[in-house]
């Protein structure tokens, strides 16, 4: 299955005086493209939050292959790979104008009770929801069963 | 009154690929600052927020007379100039190690309730702080009436 | 003239635990709008730097109406209001899905040597550049010609 | 050896609408305590740059444990395990005011030439620097002269 990846122009915001892109903001950038993805499925995150779940990242790794720059015009793309109602897995490659790998990396998230704090079984609290992300981590992994 | 300084060692992510600090983070010492001088004051801004109240920003401007650059200790001066209750109003230097001037600034500030996000008179629900807080201008202002 | 706004999707690292837009990320999303507005207009900001000239902030101001959220899809105008080899100004509006006005803005640039950093007058370095910025202005101040 | 961490106060505009400090803030931080730690020591990495070297990194890695709130005072360390002159690898604790562990991560960071971009063996390039780096990371793990 081949998701549409989030488009992103390079702000000039986002550089440092190396002249290149910052590396913190691909992180930033994983967390966009994660929200794209999932919307483009007809999830909403704020609907998430609405019902009082919130999704922390409690892991993120990235390598760094090339340096994107100001005024690139890049694509990230995210795939959820791995979801089980307690930790959700995303992979995520940046790429260039011509679909040079810049970055690639994960993250790893859990869920929990935006009062009590405490850790949430997602497919209790929002079933409907679990299933359809159920299903786009399936496609996403080239899965049939 | 002579108001001690908040101390901001700048961060190379800080800087964008003119090699100096990115503008908008002026904004944000801005707000470092602020909190700083009242924090020494015993003002501490967590607990206005505990009780429910914001202080959400309704107006930011600054001059930019020269640039500060990674690695430079500047100092950032946060001086309370106006307060009623109803508005907060700040002005700023940013200073070098020489004492160089490098940007000045203001900001103005509203009080809301955290849930009903409708404007709140300070004096009436959190009289104690308000007191602190109008001392705090009038020693800024040299105040003698 | 009707320029077309630059299109932002509020991220998530762009809001700050009041649940909104941190107010220094529209200083940010300014920045975004002034490139797209020249570059939709044939000017690329890489191609100035790219001939040793900078173009710095020397003055920003931002006037908050109300809150932009994570999610809302805001459209950021930059209008190219004065410009005469020295001095840049541009205004701003940021509007909701709705078209309410949420922020109001402006900012004040110069144009200096990437090695000298001393002011250059743009009529004299980049001309061509200049007659197109002019031509820009003075439609958006609704000249005819 | 014990190395003296980097003493940083959270910032209201480092906090995203969980409540928390938003995840790609720590990535910043382990940048400001790598500089500080080496400044302990008499390196400045300003002077690295002035001599045509940039230190971009190749790999980041965060664990989140727990979360930091606006306000908290957090000591950031940086511990350098690993240099050849090709490669520098650090690893970070976060600790909060009780010295509760908040996050743990890595960084790898390599040399190139800021103009040609191309790899930079650090032993040839800057040897003094070279032998003040290895001895720290020598002695941060534990090493005997």
């Amino acid at each position: 299955m081949s998701l549409k990846p989030c488009a992103h122009r390079v702000a000039y915001y986002e550089t440092d005086q190396m002249g290149i892109v910052h590396h913190s903001n691909y992180i930033r950038w994983f967390e966009e493209a994660r929200d794209d993805v999932v919307r483009d499925y007809g999830i909403d995150y704020r609907q998430i939050e609405a019902q009082g779940v919130l999704m922390p990242v409690v892991h993120v790794s990235c390598d760094y292959k090339r340096a994107a720059k100001y005024g690139d015009q890049v694509s990230i793309y995210a795939f959820p790979r791995f979801f089980n109602g307690i930790r959700l897995r995303y992979e995520y490659e940046v790429r260039g104008e011509d679909d040079t790998l810049i970055v690639t990396g994960n993250s790893e998230h859990c869920f929990i009770d935006a009062v009590t704090r405490k850790p949430v079984n997602l497919k209790k609290r929002m079933p409907e929801y679990c299933e359809t992300l159920s299903r786009l981590v399936e496609q996403v992994n080239g899965g049939k069963e």
